[in-house]
């Protein structure tokens, strides 16, 4: 892809800045869309290679289609999004807002410019009925709970149908639960962020319901290692691909294994208890079978290494 | 429902106006909630009763709930939309403003001040997959061809979300082919409403491709009929009914049937042959057994009879 230009939505915030930063290290040229309501042009610091940005709301069309126009991209990474779970439960118009009707003004933008491909981003964890297989596959009844897996739920069915209304080629990518390096740990979504930087400042981590829930913790080099295997791969056979690690973890064991990580004893950080919260399933884990087969993805990070990389971070910062 | 309280949104347009019609002869306080943008205070001047009505954008979540809050309906039916097929084709974020979002503010709004049902409008026509079986149950296969059948699908969506999350009692009809009074013969989509202006008028009604694709035509009162019937019932077993007559009819057919009812010979105006025209459905025609055997209905008008009103209030108007 080294002579391509791609487009990231959403490329100033904690996962599309890591696709932003691999696209940099392939010397593509990279555009930056993102209004930074929750992203940050600090994120992009790091980053070499030609990468500019342009700061505006997807939900204005006409702002997509110029910055379309004038950068005529080949292949798109629609990353922006509201991400946030109990926001969207109170407030499900704002979520679909962006997530719905931005995603149109993107995938819209995307079909006029004649883009090669468009990587969608959808959620592996927020998306699966919760009476689906564990590993959950691609295939598994689809019954979001939230808002927010509705929205992005929405915005595959409008990524079929601009795909077959006007040949738009769209593949989307279903994220386990992404961490690493610029998660934003006083958000309330990025677990591994908040208890990594709890225990940095010596708090007990804060653990809703009784801790058994599971997730499917994948880091996020490569979440951004699979965006540009599937921008790259000529004929993807599906249109929509998770990507995790297959295995899953509870968070009990993610408190564990994040003081091990950081060198506390675990024992020296007994969690502290909360009311489990609406909207979140309670087991998920991904049957990333299929990725692995068609996608080259190389090894995943292990946990512990992640973990390590993650709480190197945030000391650094 | 006497006592009761009714909020309809798009209730100025063609089938709105014949729900609110048919609550106002029933004695229901009504607000009718409409832009006016495709609808006509004049299609509520022949209304009796106790009708208000508030010009507003559904899409303005504030506005909205304002209404709701003042009016405080026991039961909402909504039926606000774009409605034009092909309009959404060229312009997939517009019919989702307010398709989508509009719909979610509406859904927010009931949901708070606890109505007691929501009745939402889906379409029969255009959600179902080109091959589903004909007729065609609600349990078939969804895979809408238009942006407009799509977002349809997204707010039958919502409203499942709603009732799962908020335990907001929201049940969906999907019609077949609506005609009658009131449709505009100058829009897009009425093909009945044209056919009788193009005939009163002299000229040859214009048929798209062979004129042998199918519809199921359902004369308007019976549409407005089954909104108060599912308003009025207990428990309702589904959350989604088809709303047609079970009867499939050419274009072809139609064009001749309409030329009986206006005492033309058929003969004398042959079709006007034009290129057929993209997202539509080729065969469409409702299962309706379901809405048949839970819902107190009545037999629905037949094609000729349905025909011969709509021709009468064309002519009178
Ligand atoms: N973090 C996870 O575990 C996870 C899991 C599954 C899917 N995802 C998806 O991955 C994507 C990136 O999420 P993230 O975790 O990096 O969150 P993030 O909040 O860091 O990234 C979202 C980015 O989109 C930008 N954005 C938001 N609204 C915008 C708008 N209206 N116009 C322009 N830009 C806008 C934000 O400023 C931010 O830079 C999202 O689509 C999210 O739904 C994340
Ligand atoms: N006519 C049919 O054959 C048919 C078939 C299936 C479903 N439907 C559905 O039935 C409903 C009524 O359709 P119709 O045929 O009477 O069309 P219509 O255009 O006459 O009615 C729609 C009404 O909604 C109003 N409206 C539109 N946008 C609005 C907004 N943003 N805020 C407030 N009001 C708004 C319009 O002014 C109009 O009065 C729609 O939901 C439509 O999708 C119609």
């Amino acid at each position: 892809m080294a002579a391509e230009r791609a487009l990231v939505t959403g490329g100033a915030g904690f996962i599309g800045s890591s696709v932003v930063e691999a696209l940099g290290d392939r010397g593509t040229s990279v555009l930056v869309v993102d209004d930074l309501s929750t992203g940050s042009a600090a994120n992009l610091h790091h980053v070499g290679g030609d990468v500019e940005m342009v700061k505006l709301d997807i939900r204005d069309a006409a702002l997509v289609q110029e910055a379309f126009d004038d950068f005529r991209p080949d292949v798109v990474f629609h990353l922006a999004a509201r991400t946030d779970v109990r926001a969207s439960m109170a407030d499900p118009h704002d979520d679909a807002s962006v997530n719905v009707l931005g995603s149109i003004n993107v995938f819209a933008a995307a079909a006029r410019v004649r883009a090669r491909r468009v990587v969608n981003t959808s959620t592996g964890g927020a998306i699966y009925s919760p009476t689906a297989p564990i590993p959950t596959p691609e295939t598994a009844p689809v019954a979001p709970l939230s808002a927010y897996g509705l929205s992005k739920r929405v915005v595959e069915e409008y990524a079929d149908w601009f795909r077959s209304s006007s040949g738009l080629d769209v593949v989307t990518l279903r994220y386990g639960n992404v961490y690493g390096p610029r998660q934003d740990p006083t958000g309330d979504a990025g677990v591994v962020a908040i208890f990594c930087e709890r225990l940095l400042t010596g708090r007990r981590p804060v653990v809703f319901g009784d801790g058994t829930q599971t997730r499917d913790f994948v880091y996020v080099a490569d979440v951004a290692a699979a965006n540009l295997a599937v921008a790259a791969i000529k004929d993807p056979r599906h249109r929509v691909y998770n990507i995790g690690t297959g295995v899953e973890v509870s968070i009990l064991e993610l408190v564990r294994a994040t003081a091990l990580a950081a060198g506390v004893d675990p024992r020296s950080v007994p969690p502290l208890p909360a009311p489990a919260r609406s909207g979140e399933v309670f087991r998920s884990c991904l049957d990333v079978r299929r990725a692995a087969a068609e996608l080259e993805l190389g090894r995943p990070v292990p946990l512990v290494e992640g973990l390590h990389r993650t709480l190197e971070w945030i000391t650094a910062r």
